[in-house]
């Protein structure tokens, strides 16, 4: 069948509803992969896809299709993991060490940042002389002398690449099939024996509630098992920051702390602790809970990240030291109170603003800028009492505003909400 | 709010299956028009609108852009009719000059015919030295003079043509509010001020039921009045060929031998009447089935079709013996019975395959070529008898067969179906 017939009866069958077989989406991903299948096709498609749904054995089969359109690479010792995006989300950068100091290998393939989502590579980059970009042999090579490595690949499932961008074109981007298999069929071309997938629930994260985000969970679950890896999920917080940095080198510096045993937030702290955990488990690790503590407090994991660092060319010893912006200024409370809510969205947004991250791709970020949230939700505060501190000096005069709005300050106290939401299988 | 934002607003909108206001419908149709919108966000919309569908106030405010994304003329004294389009639908050809002969003035603007359907023009210049391109002013001038022109048009509704381009490649054709404005948009702006729809239904139609027709029909009814066209429409079999020819000059010469007069199928003259009187009715003629009687039999009818051939350049005195192909071979019965179907849509590919009509646009047409057919569902046949006459050379090895395949002959006689199946208001 040509691909142009392929789009044709694709469209026509999910258009009715009806359920579309593996080979026609393979034709189809492959047509448009290779431009045979033109942009206004392929997003009536989406479309349809988008509104009728899809059964599992399509998403698949879509899934699949996409894995095989790029570069597969092939780990099955290594744990990794995934989180569907927060912000100041450092677990990859705590976790990981932790994991790799107790004999679980990670190779790590990783794309950047863009938006509110810091990318755990332009964080590592905040640190001077670090490269993600190497060759292969070296990587793999690095994966067995160091137990952990990051590669930035671009050759990951490019259909799901192209794909993604007409979804954000054409609205059709909210669509939990669609999300999953973008999801895996990046994961999956990594080639991580063993995943574990941090979805994120609440205002600043894509799903908005816990229903929402164990659905998304269970099917990136099934959707990795059936293509051979061995995963689970955890359902998250993400109504407010993950612990109190958000931007690069103000998240590796809140990183290096919580790895020294030094003062790190609880809720960090907690997270960083439970997933490096759920990642031994995968490898079969046991007692993983008081392996990961022994770990931390051994110093352990801080000397993976400094070995792990100086492999990539970075400065190991300016790791403890790390440069931050030095204009700094202060967002006090409005009133005293129990602090409601700290709005994810919003601090992610003002970290954006200060230059921590990119509005659009190729935009310049400015390491050393970001915000530090000094409360956290439950916390009780006084009238002008520091809750925030700004790095950086781009838009200064929108950012403090911005970073009010996200706060909710009531009279009453208000408890502390957990950060694990669920765990998934 | 730029083009951009609208697309996108209207896709957020009709994904969910809400509705369009008019404002948006037509920012994105202007956006669409000038090339702001790209196709691939315009083909996501139309999927939205095939599957959620449209209220009547978004499908009204869709014609109405569409309207005025080209000319409008204004003829508000004329008559028009319009068919959804059939094979050997010689309507226009007879019902038109029965009106124009008795007062009811006819501004027609036309376009082309595309596959099995042929177009009322490329039928005309089967006539030698008919032409439909004249400047507007002559146009209207011969309106007044004789009451009766055909202009090729290619300014209506550019709005629609793009879109109609777009739903072909994207599936997203068979949508009731889709086919209505697109109708309605064209006829409304060639500014006749009554409009009779006819509406085809059956194998042979794009409406395959009289339930589906009915639903057409209401609502380019209720469109062409919300827009200040007084109309009417009728339901009609299309489930074998109107009268005996299909093909281009066979069908001007039946349509020649029924205004003068002479034998013509039963079902063409039952319906150029009829047709002919709506038409005069919705001019208020008195009486209005007798007057279209007495026109034809008197002869006035085929004077004014003689006035209006030579007024745009034709042979008047050939079109009593028009030249058709030579080529002419007989199918004959396979066996004893009656004809149970001889389907329009076989006899118009087989007259398409061999010339009579455009596979693609720019293909060139043999005016000499085409089909008649000798038996009409509920005739008695014998064995061996002719059923059918092929006209023209081109794939006339494949021909037969397609025309055979078209033909049921059953042992127990067959009632012979109405050709008016209903009136809608």
């Amino acid at each position: 069948m040509s691909h142009g017939n392929a789009i044709r009866d694709a469209i026509e069958i999910k258009k009715n509803g009806d359920e579309l077989s593996a080979g026609l989406i393979r034709e189809v991903v492959e047509g448009y992969t290779s431009g045979a299948v033109p942009d206004y096709q392929m997003s009536a498609l989406l479309m349809a896809i988008f509104i009728r749904g899809m059964r599992y054995e399509e998403t698949l089969a879509l899934t699949e299709a996409m894995v095989d359109s790029g570069a597969r690479y092939s780990f099955p010792e290594c744990v990794d993991k995934h989180s569907t995006g927060g912000v100041g989300d450092k677990i990859s950068l705590t976790s990981l060490p932790v994991a790799a100091a107790l004999g679980a290998p990670v190779a790590k393939l990783s794309g950047r940042g863009l938006g509110t989502t810091g990318g755990t590579i332009d964080k590592l980059e905040s640190i001077p002389g670090f490269s993600c970009a190497m060759t292969r042999e070296r990587f793999e090579r690095q994966v067995e002398t160091v137990g952990l490595a990051i590669l930035e690949a671009g050759d990951l499932a490019p259909a799901d690449k192209a794909i993604y961008a007409l979804r954000d074109a054409t609205h059709t981007v909210d669509s939990l099939p669609l999300i999953g298999s973008s999801i895996v069929s990046k994961k999956v071309a990594t080639g991580a024996g063993h995943l574990l997938y941090d979805v994120k629930s609440g205002s600043g994260a894509f799903m908005n509630t816990p229903d929402e985000a164990r659905n998304l969970a269970n099917l990136l679950v099934r959707l990795s098992r059936s293509l051979g890896v061995d995963s689970s999920a955890l359902i998250t917080d993400m109504d407010e920051p993950l612990g109190s940095a958000v931007g690069n080198a103000l998240e590796v510096r809140e990183s290096v702390r919580l790895l020294r045993g030094e003062a790190a937030p609880a809720d960090l702290s907690e997270m960083a602790r439970v997933v490096a955990a759920r990642l031994l488990e995968l490898k079969g690790v046991p007692d993983p809970e008081a392996a990961a503590g022994r770990a931390i407090s051994s110093g352990a994991a801080y000397e993976k990240l400094e070995e792990f660092v100086a492999a990539q060319g970075g400065d190991a010893k300016a790791l403890a030291n790390l440069r931050v912006s030095h204009d700094v200024r202060e967002v006090t409370a409005p009133r005293a109170g129990y602090v409601a809510r700290f709005g994810a969205l919003g601090i992610g947004r003002a970290a954006l603003l200060l230059g921590a991250g990119r509005e659009k791709k190729g935009d310049e970020i400015d390491y050393g800028a970001g915000v530090e949230v000094l409360a956290k939700t439950g916390d009780e505060v006084e009238e002008g009492q520091p809750v925030a501190r700004l790095y950086g000096t781009r838009h200064a005069g929108r950012v403090p505003a911005l970073v009010l709005e996200a706060l909710e300050v009531t009279p009453a106290p208000v408890e502390r909400p957990p950060v694990i939401l669920e765990r998934v299988s």
